[in-house]
């Protein structure tokens, strides 16, 4: 791994996407709700407008979401109860991915061990979300690393929604070792993460891109245009499902029909919380995000939508689960704990 | 059927979308890429303007563009050389519904007919083409009529693209059964024709709709939210696969793996000069139609697209073709003209 260079996707590292801004005293977000088509930086000065940034999706994707309330956190006025209420506010923002469920438990014990302590609470948050962000980059570098090890020269690798900073390694490292990928993003709607995130970080990496409909997959897939299905995860049970963005329990069922393998970027591992499907609540979004498409609308008026934010997709669909640990059967996932 | 009253959904009646006009002499099509958020009836005054017109989805629909291209044919000078010319440019429009490509010959050899017999050609091709439509509203109703009579009271249909004039009857017959149906839209990306036109006949038709994205099907079928899957094909082959909007096969695959029925409005039956699927072009359309939504750039920039309009589902993930003879087993369709 010595040997790549440093990565220029900028979703690759998150720390050019939000850091805690101490001239400002602000929290300051890329906004991934327009990114790329506008590059706007957010700052946020109180932990309410770090939730709604949140709950807007200003930030999105499991980790990064988590690090953004972290670090809004440490914005909350410096005493216990102050604390414990942004730490539930913050928690309430959405309930899928189980990264915020680990973070902001953390980082308030942190903080009230520290005004125990008659210490800065306030540098105890923003020391332990930092080194968090800093575990998350190299954990993406080392499950981006075991994923590149598994693609072939030619691939062509489809993936869904953004699959955040480990899809950036494992593009960046695969070009590194003299394999050419394509990628083929589905656009994922309502949000388009496909067509700005996925598309962007490619074009950073210099990686081929080809953009689908969240319709065509199987079509692709039967046509032999597919290798590889590959995204990520919001939540990892220790069975094996997976939680992701709604779509891609269907993409899975397609690549299984077509025997395709399909592999989910693990990052670390499982929520050693969460045993089964059934202990995962998918947030159900607004409706009327459907209704629109890039602040437009597209449907007409007077009716009704659903927006399921996420779908889970069972282990027998899985070929493989890749994490910074390595690659794991989805029925073997516990072992992860096990492994080091 | 007496007791039905007339069908309020405009797509219901192909007449009144599109038609020829003598004093203009004109095809007046309305303007499907836009309706219903404009209501705009595009005056074509020449084979080429039709032609253009099926090519830019102004008028869409296997059936709907077949009836635009025959009445298309009659605006052709009325020379043997000028109909078979014309008959040529309106063939290549669209390779995927077999409409098309059945109206056209048969719309051209009555003009030849009527030529040799020194009588109008374009009156010919009019009462043909006309009667066509007249019988395809025929189709469409009893069709609907066999629809309707497969659901129950409190019926969840999910489905996908514009089903036509049969879906609309189906709906129709359905609600005068005393039967409620929720109907569950795919707003079916590029051109969004669930969000646009299944929604509108849908609410002109009094059904209650919720409209999802494309890749929500699977996830609200595992939440058992859907009763049904129905919608229509552009070609269906002798031994029973069909060809749709692309994203209907990776919708029957999701509800064959939840065992929910996958029911096709097969309208006239299958085309009798197509075995199997490989005997299908699918219509490659230009890829930059995935980068817009709307009209709106929705992809970055630099990046390539794909947009395979259709896609083709095998016959063991089809629970039933409904036609206007009644209902059979997609491996038996072929029977169909046995039937009478």
């Amino acid at each position: 791994m010595n040997t790549i260079p440093p990565n220029p996707a900028i979703l690759a590292d998150r720390f050019k996407t939000l850091h805690y801004d101490p001239d400002e005293r602000a929290v300051v977000l890329l906004n991934r709700a327009l990114y790329p088509h506008q590059i706007e930086y957010v700052p946020c000065h109180t932990v309410e407008e770090v939730a709604r940034a949140i709950e807007t999706m200003v930030v999105q994707g499991g980790p990064p979401l988590a690090y953004a309330a972290g670090l809004g956190l440490a914005l909350a006025a410096p005493t216990a109860e102050a604390y414990r209420q942004a730490a539930q506010r913050l928690l309430r923002t959405r309930p899928t991915a189980d990264d915020l469920h680990h973070i902001i438990p953390a980082a308030l014990e942190r903080a009230l061990a520290a005004l125990s302590a008659q210490q800065e609470p306030q540098q105890a948050i923003l020391r332990y979300v930092n080194g968090e962000i800093e575990r998350g980059n190299q954990v993406s570098r080392a499950c981006g690393q075991y994923a590149a090890d598994l693609l072939q020269d030619g691939d062509h690798v489809l993936t869904h929604c953004i699959a955040g900073a480990a899809l950036c390694w494992m593009l960046w490292i695969a070009k590194h070792q003299d394999k050419t990928i394509y990628l083929i993003p589905t656009e994922t709607r309502p949000y388009l993460q496909g067509a700005r995130l996925t598309a962007q970080c490619a074009k950073e990496l210099g990686i081929d891109v080809t953009l689908i409909t969240d319709g065509m997959p199987a079509h692709l897939m039967s046509q032999g245009m597919v290798d590889k299905f590959i995204c990520a995860a919001d939540r990892i049970t220790l069975d094996g499902h997976i939680s992701n963005k709604v779509g891609t329990f269907q993409i899975a069922l397609a690549a299984h029909y077509h025997r395709i393998p399909f592999y989910v970027l693990g990052y670390d591992g499982p929520d050693p919380h969460t045993e089964s499907a059934d202990g995962i609540e998918i947030e159900w979004r607004d409706g009327r995000e459907v209704l629109y498409c890039g602040g437009q609308r597209t449907a007409v008026s007077g009716i009704k939508a659903l927006y399921p934010a996420f779908d889970i997709t069972p282990p027998h669909l899985i070929s493989g689960i890749v994490t910074d640990r390595g690659v794991f059967a989805a029925h073997t996932i516990r072992q992860y704990f096990n492994r080091v």
